[in-house]
C-alpha cells in the first residue's frame, strides 16, 4: 500500500497540518529537519509582509518518538503565529456574530469566483483561506521527512530558479551540480547567474513599485535515484504522469515538462533520444539527457529533470476589474496581503512535492517496514541494476 | 466512488482490453461510436505499414445491452488483426522453443532499458510491447465512451494540432471553433491553417527520408464543462493536476500546460488574470482566458485548453547507438516497424484522455446511477450556476 | 472522490488527531456535537482507570467555521490529558537517554508481537501505542461529524449490546427502536433488558476479581437509509463489504454479521429471504429483515443491522505466558494499564464507524458539494423511490 | 501501487472478464492451472442444470507470454458457452425489439429491487445479469493466478465445509491439515467426515425436492503466511478488515469470523488468547490458534482461519411472494435456473478472494518487479523472523 498524506488548515486558522501515512520506521527526524526546509520556503526576493510575521516552527504530533519514526502516522503541525489577531474572524465556534466584512469581490486566476459558486460560499473567504498556497507550508514539512528518507539512498531533491518574468537564466546545457541548492540558496532569487539574478530583482522592484506581480520557471534536479522506478504497464503507475499531477497541483502552477520538452517537441527525433552507453562499473546510462531522466513512465538512471511553470500572483495591489457577487456591480477585486513574486519559494515547495513523489515510487520498489529492511533491499537492487 | 477504467493487452499479442467502471446506467452507446474515435486515431500523414493493416474495430464483451449500458462494467475488445503472424512468438502458451530472436538492443527513448532491468527481462519485446503506443487503442475505445456522456451535457472535448517540429501554427488569440474537430479531421496533420500544413508535411516527408521521426504540440479545448469541477480542498482533487497526470501518462508526451502557462509565466500578473463579468442571463464569466479555463484546480466556465508536448517517436528507422545486453557491446538500437511521425493521432487520444478526467469530475459533481438522474442534477446545477 | 480520513496518534502521546476530507460545505458542527460522542465513548461498566484521568475534548483544528464546515479538510485533535506523565517517555525529540524499561514481553491476542517483527521494534511499546484501542477516539470524533450529517438525512445509526461474555440478551426478533440509543445509554452495559444487564454486571465483578477480561457482541442499527447505496456491479462497490472492511478494522474485532447471518446460514431459503410488498405511499419494502437491510451489495430500505463480535481484552492483570523478545525465555506477558471489559465503549465506536461507511455510499448516491445541493438532491431521490 | 483487479461481465453475455494489474514478471502460469480451479468452482452436490452445459475454460488475452507473465496486466476471458441461445435477449447491438419478456418480479433476497431502483432498470435483467454469481468465475480465475504465486513462497489456501444448513460436521479443535483440499475435493459437499456427509446431501435432496434451498459455513485455511503481513496503524492496511472487505463482497455472503470469533467473544480472556512460545528454529509462535492468526491487524504466523456464512440461495423454485414492478400487484418472485445448494462452490470461491486478499499483502511486504526479486527478498525476510 503507497505512502500517503492529506493536508489540512486554512491560511488564518490555527495552523496548517498534514498527516503522512506508510512511512517506514526508524528513520531520524527532527523538527529541525523540518524546519530548515520551512525556513527555506520563506525565503526570496519579492515576499510581502506576512514572511516577516511567521516564522514557521513544526509541532511533531505523533508518529514519531525520541527522533525515530515508529512506522505509524506522523502528524506534522505548523501554527498559524497570526491566529491570534483572526480569531474572531476564523474561529471554528458557532458564533451569528459578523466579524469584518464578508469578502464578495472575487480575484481573477484565484479560486474565489469557481470555488464559491462549488461551494455556495458566500464569503470568498470560505474559500481562499483553503485556496491559498499558505497550505503549502503542510506539503513542505512533508516533503522535509522523505527528503530525509531520499538522502539515506543517495537521492538528492534540488531546484533553481531559470526564468523570472522576462529574466531568463543562460544555461549551459544539462549541467548537474552536485551541490545545486548550495548554490541556489545563496541567491535571493535562486538563481545560478549572477547578471540575471540582478535583472531579475530589478524586474521584482519594478513590478513591486506598480503593484503587479510575477511568476516564472523553476527546475527540480532529483539525482541518484535508480533505474526503475515508475513503471510503463499501466496508466497511473507511469513516474512522469504521477509528477505531474503532484507539480500541477500546486498553487499557480501551470505548466510542466519533463526535461526540456516542450523544446524537444520541436526537434528531429535524431536530435533529441539519448544514446545509450555502458561500463562494467557503473552498468548502463546514457549519453545526453534529453528525456529528463524519464523513458517510458520508468527513471532511467539519470538525473530527474521537472521543468515548472508558475504564473505571476493573482493578487495584485493594482487590483483587475472583477463583480460583486451580491450586487452584481462590476467592482475592483479584494486585495489580500501578498506577495510580489513567490517564485524562488515555489522552487522549494516544488521540491518537497517531487521528493514525495520520487519517495512513493522509490518505496513501491523496495517496500519494506523500516529503514534497515529498505537498505537491504536498496543494496541488493544496486547489485541487479549493475549485474544485469 | 469514481469511474475507473484498466487498459491491457500486447502490441501483438490478441488485442487490446478496457474494463470501464461505473459508468451509469441508460447510456446510449454503439460499436459504431467508439470505432469513428478508432478511425480517427489512425489516420494523420506520417504514419507507418501498421496502420494499413489494422483497421481497428471494437468489440463489446459486456456492460451494454441493447445499445444502452447497464451500469455495469464495460468492457471493450479491439483485436490485433495481425495477431495471426505473431501467434508464435507471442502466444501464451508455455514453450520452450525460441521462436524468432530476442530483442536485446534497446533503442533510446522507449522503455526498453529500464523496463527491461526493472522486470529484469533478458528478451525486451516483453518490454516493448506493452510500452508501445498500440496500448491507446483502448484508452481511446473508453474515451469514445465518455465523450459520448459529455456530448449529452453539453461538453465537447476536441483538438488540433499547434506545432509540427519546427512548423507552428500562427494562432489568432483564444480563438474556439464550434467545430474545431470538423475543421481539423480535414487536414492530414490537423491543423487548422494550410500554409503551415504544407509546410508540415514536407517536413514529414524530409524526416522520412532520413529515416528520421518529428513530434510537436497538440491543443486538446472542452467547451460546455460548467464551473465548480475539481476543487482547491485538497492537492489529488484538483483538476488541472489529473488532466496532467492522465495526459503525461501518454506514450511519449513529456510536457503539459494549461492555457499558455509557460509563456504567461514570463508575462505581469496584470497582463495574464482573466478579469471577471457578469451578465444576467449567462451568469458570471470572464474576459479572457489566459487561464486556460481552470483557477485554483477548479473549471472556471471558459474552454479548458490543455496544450501538449509529444517528443518525436524513439523509432528510428535509422536507428541511434546502444548497447547490447547480453555482450554489452556497442551495437545500432534494434528496429521495430513504426511510424514517422504520429503527432494528428496523438492528439486524438489527447481528446479521449481528457475526455475521461472531464467525465470523471464531472460525475463526481453530478453522481447519478443512471442518465436521467444525472440530467435532472445537471439542470439543478445549471441553475444554481445562473443564481448564484 | 469518495470522502476519506486518516488517524494519527499514539496512546500517551500528545493526542489523538483525524483529518477528515470531503465533508460537504455548510453542515453545522460544533466541539458539543463531537464531544457528546466521545464522552459516550467512554462510558460503560468495566472500564480502568484511564477513564477516570480522560475527559476527551476535541479541538477543531480546521475546515470549520462559526460552526459550519468549510469544505475543506477537518482536523480534530482530542489531547492526550495524561501526556505531562509521559512526555519523558514519548517525546518526539532526539534522546539516547532510555527512560523507563523497554517493553519487551509481548502480551498475547496484541499486535505486540507480530507488529514488533514486522517493523522490528525492540521496545513493543513502540507496537502498542497505536495499536491501542486509544485510536479510536479518533474514529468516534470523525464518526461524530458524519452522524450528524447523517440526521440531517433523516438517517440514524445507533446500538446495542446483545451480549457480554456469556450473558446474552433474549432478543424479541427484529424490534426496531425509534429510540434505541436513549434506551441504551441508560444501561451501563448497553443493554436493553434488565435482567441481562444485572447478571452482566456480575459477570464483570467476576472477571475483574480474578484479572480476567470479556468480550461480547453488539448490534449496531441504522434507520432512515435510503434504497440504493453501494452496488453490485463491482466487488468493493458492496455496502455490505465496506462495512465488513471498516468494522473489522476495529481493536479487537473477530466478526461481523449483516442481520443474523451465521444463524440464517443453517436455514432453508424459504425461511430466510424477505418477502417483498408495496403500498403507494410507502413504495416498495419487505416484510421481514432476516438479509439485515443489505440485498446485493445494496441497501433495500429496511433497517441495517450490522453484528459485531468483540473478543475479550487481550490485556489480563493476570497475565499470559509469553516470551522476552530479549532473552527469549519464557516469562509472564506485559500488563499495561487496561479495562475489564470495554463491550459497552466498542458499540459506541461501532456507530461510528457504520456512520462513516454510511455516509460515504450516501455522499456517492448524492454527491454534492454543499448540505442544500444535496437536500434537493436527496428530496428528487426519495420521490424517485416513490415512483419507481 | 497494490495489485488490483477489475471483474466485468454478465451471467448470460459474452463471458466473463477479469484484469489484474500488478503481477510479478515471470510467473509460471498456464490455462491449466486456471482450468482446475474454474472446475472447482462447478462442483458440489446441489447445483443445478446450468453446471452440465458450461465447462469453464479460461482464454489468456493478455499479459502472458510462452507460459510465462510479463508483468504487465493479464486480463482472463471465460466465455459463455450458453450465450448462442441467449444472443438475441443480451447482445450490445441497439435493438427495439423486445426478445422475452422484461422481468419484473424482484425475487427476496437478490438485487433485483434495490438494484432496480438505484438503476432505474424496468427490465430487472439488467441487474441480475451482472449481481449473478456466475461472477465469481472471474474471481476464481484471478485467484488462480495468485494462488499459483503464493504457492512458490509456501503459502497455501485451502477450504472445507463446515456447516451446510442444519447439518453440522463435529471438529477436533484446531486440526490443520496439511492436505485440506485434497480431502475435502473428495466429498461431493467438500465436508471431511463421512457422517455429515451423507446427512448433508439428505438435507439437499430434501431442500430439492421442495423447491427449496440451502447454505451453510465454510472456512478457508490460510498456511505458511510469514507474520507481518498487514499492519495495526491504519485501519485500512488491517489485515483481517481486508479479508472481510473481500470475502463479504461475495454473492450470498452474510457473515465473517477471523478464527471463531463469534463463540471466542463469549469466554473469558484468559481462555481465549494464545500463549507465546519460542523455539530456536522456529522462532516465535503461539501454543494454540484462537485468534486465528491474526492479532491487531496482522499475520502472526499461525494458520490464518477464516470462517464464512451464506445464506441460502435466493432464487427457489418454489417462489416467495413479491411485487411486479410495473402492475405493483402481489405477485411470485420470478424463477431463474438455479441451484439447490452452492455451498461446496461457494468454499472454492473463498479460497480465491482469501488468495488475492493474502498476495496483496504479502506484495506490499516484499514488493518486486519480477519472482526472482521476491524470491530474494522473501528469504530474507524468513531470516529477520527466525533472528528477531
Amino acid at each position: 500500500m503507497n505512502i500517503r498524506f492529506l493536508t489540512a488548515g486554512e491560511s488564518h486558522g490555527k495552523g496548517n497540518i498534514v498527516i503522512l501515512e506508510g512511512i517506514p520506521a526508524h528513520l531520524e527526524i527532527s523538527t529541525d529537519d523540518i524546519n530548515i526546509e520551512l525556513a527555506r520556503r520563506q525565503k526570496g526576493y519579492g515576499r510581502g509582509g506576512r514572511m516577516l510575521i511567521e516564522k514557521d516552527q513544526v509541532e511533531i504530533l505523533s508518529g514519531v518518538r525520541k527522533g525515530l519514526t515508529l512506522g505509524s502516522p506522523i502528524t506534522l503541525f505548523i501554527e498559524n503565529k497570526d491566529y491570534d489577531n483572526w480569531e474572531k474572524i476564523m474561529a471554528p465556534e458557532p458564533s451569528r456574530e459578523q466579524v469584518g466584512h464578508p469578502l464578495q469581490r472575487p480575484r481573477p486566476g484565484h479560486a474565489d469566483l469557481p470555488g464559491g459558486i462549488k461551494y455556495n460560499h458566500r464569503d470568498l473567504r470560505n474559500v481562499l483561506e483553503r485556496a491559498s498556497a499558505r497550505e503549502t507550508t503542510a506539503r513542505v514539512a512533508a516533503g522535509a521527512v522523505v527528503k530525509k528518507m531520499l538522502k539515506v539512498f543517495g537521492i538528492s531533491v534540488q531546484s533553481h530558479v531559470t526564468q523570472l518574468g522576462s529574466v531568463c537564466v543562460p544555461l549551459k546545457e544539462n549541467i548537474i551540480y552536485r551541490n545545486l541548492n548550495q548554490l541556489a540558496d545563496q541567491s535571493p532569487v535562486r538563481m545560478l547567474e549572477k547578471n540575471s539574478e540582478k535583472n531579475a530583482i530589478k524586474l521584482i522592484d519594478k513590478a513591486k513599485s506598480k503593484g503587479d506581480t510575477l511568476g516564472g520557471i523553476f527546475e527540480v534536479v532529483i539525482q541518484g535515484a535508480p533505474m526503475g522506478l515508475g513503471s510503463h504497464v499501466q496508466w497511473d503507475r507511469k513516474l512522469d504522469g504521477r509528477l505531474a499531477q503532484a507539480i500541477m497541483s500546486m498553487q499557480a502552477i501551470k505548466g510542466i515538462e519533463i526535461g526540456h520538452g516542450f523544446e524537444n517537441a520541436t526537434h528531429f527525433g535524431s536530435q533529441v533520444h539519448d544514446e545509450i552507453a555502458y561500463q562494467r562499473k557503473k552498468g548502463f546510462f546514457h549519453l545526453s539527457n534529453n528525456a529528463g531522466g524519464i523513458e517510458g513512465g520508468i527513471s532511467n538512471g539519470e538525473p530527474i529533470i521537472v521543468r515548472v511553470a508558475k504564473k505571476p500572483i493573482s493578487t495584485l495591489r493594482k487590483p483587475l476589474r472583477s463583480i460583486d457577487i451580491e450586487t452584481k456591480k462590476e467592482i475592483k477585486a479584494a486585495y489580500e496581503r501578498s506577495d510580489t513574486c513567490a517564485l524562488p519559494a515555489a522552487s522549494i515547495i516544488g521540491e518537497a512535492i517531487c521528493s514525495w513523489v520520487i519517495a512513493e515510487a522509490f518505496l513501491e520498489k523496495m517496500s519494506g517496514d523500516f529503514m534497515n529492511e529498505i537498505k537491504e533491499r536498496h543494496l541488493l537492487y544496486l547489485k541487479h541494476l549493475r549485474s544485469y
